[in-house]
């Protein structure tokens, strides 16, 4: 029995981990749709979403399945309700994903605005935290959990660059301004896939320690709720 | 014993809508400071805040114990995941609202662009979507939820509104920009504490039905991931 609990677990870790993969492939293909004008890759993000709720819903299922069934020493349970938790924030991840090939889809209509820098190497970042936070999980890794919180305030930071670029075309031809506030909401996107991963890290922390992240001093540091205008800055 | 975990799940959900009238707490004096220009309010949201993170960890704390101590039936274990859940949407609901409250400090550094009239019109409503998810909840009310859930397409044709309109400004006036973008995120905010609402009211369908509504046609018809852009209207 207690063996069986043992399969059952580390089924559920493999179902989290083709989700974290497939939450990487999503948001890779929306990025690049943008970077290659690729309508065909717009599809594919869209295909994929109904994979990521279908595994959606059979994770939940089988954390609830094992809580019902067994009765988890503590160590176990916040196991299990972290995969809840993590479950959801890959599905999100997974709809900014859409809300980034949809973006994408419609710039893609458009003629360039100018070719993208800033925009790719944050995806690069976020795909590395969402991954970074699943290893995290697996290996139950607090270290490698923390230092996937760190690296939010450099997706902070170009999503402040990404606007005061876009900010320039604005200001200089209003034609722009459809397209440029597209990409201020598309890195956007990638800030909030960002803060998905970062959720994840700090679950990580509680399964490992049965510790909080969440307190106050660190949540204030940690979400950088600057504002996007630079005279914020 | 059973007694004293019903008097347990009671205070549970007593939390549970503390936090949430919190929440529109929070919503209420985030919009307020912005419709007033008063940093006094910006300031109480932030004090919000801290009551919220507090709140949260107690909550997610009960629910752990309860689901460790006891050995609760499909129907309470379906109630304590929910919970779980629903208290993550709430606490991230007030994280909107402080960063809609952020957004109001710095316009209220500005002069103002336009007396607001959508933007209070989708607070009204996403502050009702909070209540009703959360009177849902505690009445295990599947047909209130799903009201909540057809509401949120009324909010996304406001956000459309209010984008279309602040358009209109950015493109007659550059030193605009700025100032409409921000109300433009704020609209986002406020779309997406309709999304935790809807998130809510999902998961109170799913505690009273033991029905998942997350299938694929339903996501898409609910979710109106429509682009922001007047040319994807």
């Amino acid at each position: 029995m207690e063996r069986h609990f043992e399969v059952e677990l580390q089924a559920l870790r493999d179902r989290l981990l083709t989700m974290g993969s497939l939450a990487e492939t999503m948001i890779h293909k929306g990025i690049k749709a943008l970077v290659d004008r690729d309508e065909s890759l717009v599809q594919a993000v869209l295909a994929h979403e109904e994979e990521m709720d279908l595994l959606c819903i059979e994770i939940d299922d089988r954390c609830f399945t094992q809580m019902a069934l067994r009765q988890p020493m503590a160590s176990d349970l916040r196991l299990l309700v972290a995969s809840i938790k993590i479950n959801s924030d890959l599905e999100r991840i997974g709809d900014q994903a859409v809300s980034i090939a949809l973006r994408a889809r419609s710039l893609i209509g458009q003629s360039q605005l100018k070719p993208l820098i800033d925009i790719p190497r944050m995806a690069g970042i976020v795909q590395e935290m969402v991954r970074a936070s699943l290893d995290a999980f697996v290996a139950q890794d607090p270290d490698l959990a923390r230092k996937v919180i760190d690296r939010d305030d450099e997706v902070d930071g170009l999503r402040d660059q990404v606007f005061r670029e876009l900010l320039t075309y604005m200001m200089g031809d209003t034609t722009t301004i459809s397209r440029a506030i597209d990409l201020i909401l598309i890195s956007r996107n990638l800030e909030r896939i960002a803060d998905h991963s970062t959720n994840i890290a700090e679950d990580v922390i509680y399964i490992v320690r049965g510790e909080d992240v969440r307190e106050r001093g660190d949540k204030e540091l940690r979400k950088g709720l600057r504002l996007p205008m630079p005279n914020n800055g």
